[in-house]
Parts: structure tokens; C-alpha cells; sequence
């Protein structure tokens, strides 16, 4: 499930450097056949999945599929990799001195949200990583949470937040908003993802307890 | 991922009712490939999973195996159950009305914490729902944040919480102990589980903010 915000390609990975498209062409070939990756891995998952069908639906000859990519594990891989870094691009916002820290927090969490809506399949893809590559899958969690708690430490130093913050602070937060972008993301339509995000944002802020002595 | 707290069967799902084992060893013998599968389909994922894997496992014979399940869906969709009924257990805590609703919510985190780390394969085997029956995979974590969500109205209710909580907030809390159920119980040993479910119990009662005007 989720989402990353990495650009490090993990070790012991296949690679398809060696095979990466030179001319402009070749580039718009090889996007076309991540983005047919995308549905045939969303829509049959890893084992039923077939290069065949990644084909077909990209409408582009079998050679050309081998032209960039050695193996189904490898366009997988490469898939993952680019909604990656599709992800981390909805929490690259300036850091702006002057801002809350919370607010840039829930302006991250909104874009998280309309990726998820927008990229329906990323879960069902992210998750098949647990058995595809189960190393990449754990390291992608951790690097996020570590975006995550880097943030918070941000927040402690300005004052803004808690000092008693810890990692496991960082991985429930990436939980909520993974659990979020599941359900009113990839599953949801109607929902307003507005709404969505102040809700994630005012548990962040307050907690869910009615506080002691303070009228609701 | 995760988790359920349901007992209902899905419609439509295949039923091992008519094989159910009617003597003592027969349950045994049931119970041992279901134990056996788990390790199966934690380690292989369902389709690289097989019944002869299951049955070496189990030390029993293949024809045992035909007495209580039909199929390799059907065992898997067995365990599903036996791991949801399991987990369902973790959050069946005697509500006594003058225990504050957040400790019993802490209570309810400890005890799953303890079960994700008892039965680390529990993400690998939930997760391969989202392919294998999609619609149980939907209608467990449905049901999850459903059962949340009427203990977030019982809280709201006693004038305990806030009155604003909805079904999202549910989501963002069943998010929230997912993940640090993966982290800290399926894939961790040492950490201590009940500062976790410390850890996770504060952002319910307090969010992660400084308050404003307050000393940290």
C-alpha cells in the first residue's frame, strides 16, 4: 500500500538503465508501455499479468516491448519506480519559513489525496511489491516514514509541534493517510477530498478527545 | 493489509460449511492445514502457494486435504476467516461504562499490536485479498472502520470526545494502527509495544501540536 517519496533506485533491483529509450520516440514508446503496465498490473495483478497484454494494450508490437524492457519483473519494477516518483512529487512543496507547519502538512495530504483519486490502480499495484520485491516494498515504507519524521523534527524545532515526537509518530501518521487515500482515493468519487483532508489535519492538530473542561 | 473484526461469511464466497470436520480429530486435522496454509501463503503468496505445500506442511495426505476443502481458494478463503475471527477477538473488550473510552481504545491497539507480532504473516496473507477475492478484501475493512466508527458515537455520546468525528476519522484511526501494526508487530521484535500503544493512544487524545500558549 502507499506511496513513497524516493528517488534512489534500491539495490540488487533490476535496472533498465542500460535500456532506456535515447530519441524522443523511443521515450514516448516506453511511457506508453508503463502506462498499459499500469492497467494490465492493476487489473490482473503480477502473476496473471502478461507481457502480451501489456502489449496490446499499448498497442505496440512485441519486439518493442523487448526494445526496452528485459522481463515482466523489470516493467513491474519500473512501474513502481514511476508512480514513486509521481508520489513524491504531491509532498514537494516549498517550505515556506513564515507557513505552519500544519498547513503545509494538510496541503500535502490533499495532494496525496487527488493522486489516489486520480491513480485509481497505485494501491493494488504498490501492494503486489509485498511478494514482487519484498525488500523494495518494506525500504519504500521506511524512506516515507522518514520523510515523515524529518518533517515532524522540522516542526518540533520551529515550535510548532511536540518535542516527545518519535518514528512511530511518522508511521502512524503515513498509516492515516494511506488508510485515507484508499478509501477516498482510489475507492472514492463523491467524496470531497477538502473535507477529507481537514479531517486527517484536525486529528493531527487536536487529537479526537473533547478536552477536559472546554465546551465542544 | 489489516485486520477485520467481522464474522460474517460474504456472500458469494465459497463455503467449507458442508466439509466442516464433524469429530475431534477431523477439526484437528482441519485446523493443522489451516495453520499449515498460513505459512504457505505467507511465504509463497496464493498463486506460487500449493496444496501439496500445504499438506508436506501439514504432515497429512493429499486425500486429507480433499476431505475438508475443495479448492486452494477455499483454504485461503478459510484462513482469511480464521484470521479475522482472531483478530475480532482483540477488540472484544468488556465495555464497563465507567472506563474512560480512550484507555479502552489503548487496550484494543496493545492487544492487536500483540497479535500482528504473534502472527507476522498476517499483512502477506490480508494483502493478497485485494486480488484473490476483492470484494472480501473491501467489505472487511469496511466493516473494520464501521465497528470503529460506532465506538467513536458511544465516545461522542458519553461526552468523552468530540462531536464533529465521522466515518473518515474512523478510516484515519483503522489507518493508524494498520501501519503500526505492520511496522512495529508483523515486521518488528524488540520495540516496546505498549509505548507504541502509548504513542498511538496520545495522538487520539492530544494530536501531535504544541497548544498554543502552553509549554511543551
Amino acid at each position: 500500500m502507499l506511496v513513497a517519496e524516493i528517488d534512489e533506485t534500491e539495490p540488487n533491483e533490476p535496472s533498465a538503465d542500460d535500456k532506456m529509450p535515447r530519441t524522443e520516440r523511443g521515450r514516448r514508446t516506453a511511457r506508453k508501455l508503463i502506462d498499459a503496465a499500469a492497467l494490465e498490473f492493476g487489473e490482473h495483478g503480477f502473476h496473471d499479468a502478461s507481457i502480451t497484454g501489456i502489449t496490446r494494450r499499448a498497442g505496440t508490437a512485441l519486439g518493442s516491448f523487448y526494445t526496452y524492457f528485459s522481463s515482466k519483473e523489470e516493467i513491474f519494477h519500473a512501474l513502481v519506480e514511476d508512480l514513486t516518483s509521481k508520489v513524491v512529487e504531491t509532498s514537494a512543496i516549498e517550505d515556506e519559513p513564515a507557513r505552519p507547519m500544519l498547513d503545509r502538512e494538510r496541503e500535502i495530504s490533499l495532494r496525496y489525496l487527488a493522486f489516489a483519486r486520480e491513480h485509481k490502480e497505485i494501491y493494488r499495484i504498490i501492494d503486489q511489491c509485498e511478494f514482487v520485491e519484498p525488500e523494495g516494498f518494506r525500504n519504500r515504507y521506511e524512506l516515507i516514514a522518514q520523510r515523515i519524521f524529518e518533517r515532524l523534527q522540522d516542526g518540533i524545532a520551529r515550535g510548532e509541534l511536540r518535542s516527545d515526537l518519535t518514528e512511530a509518530h511518522a508511521w502512524a501518521i503515513m498509516g492515516m493517510s494511506s488508510m485515507l487515500g484508499l478509501r477516498y482515493g482510489s475507492w472514492g468519487n463523491d467524496e470531497s477530498l477538502d473535507e477529507i483532508a481537514d479531517i486527517a489535519n484536525s486529528l493531527l492538530r487536536d487529537g479526537i478527545a473533547l478536552p477536559q473542561g472546554k465546551a465542544d
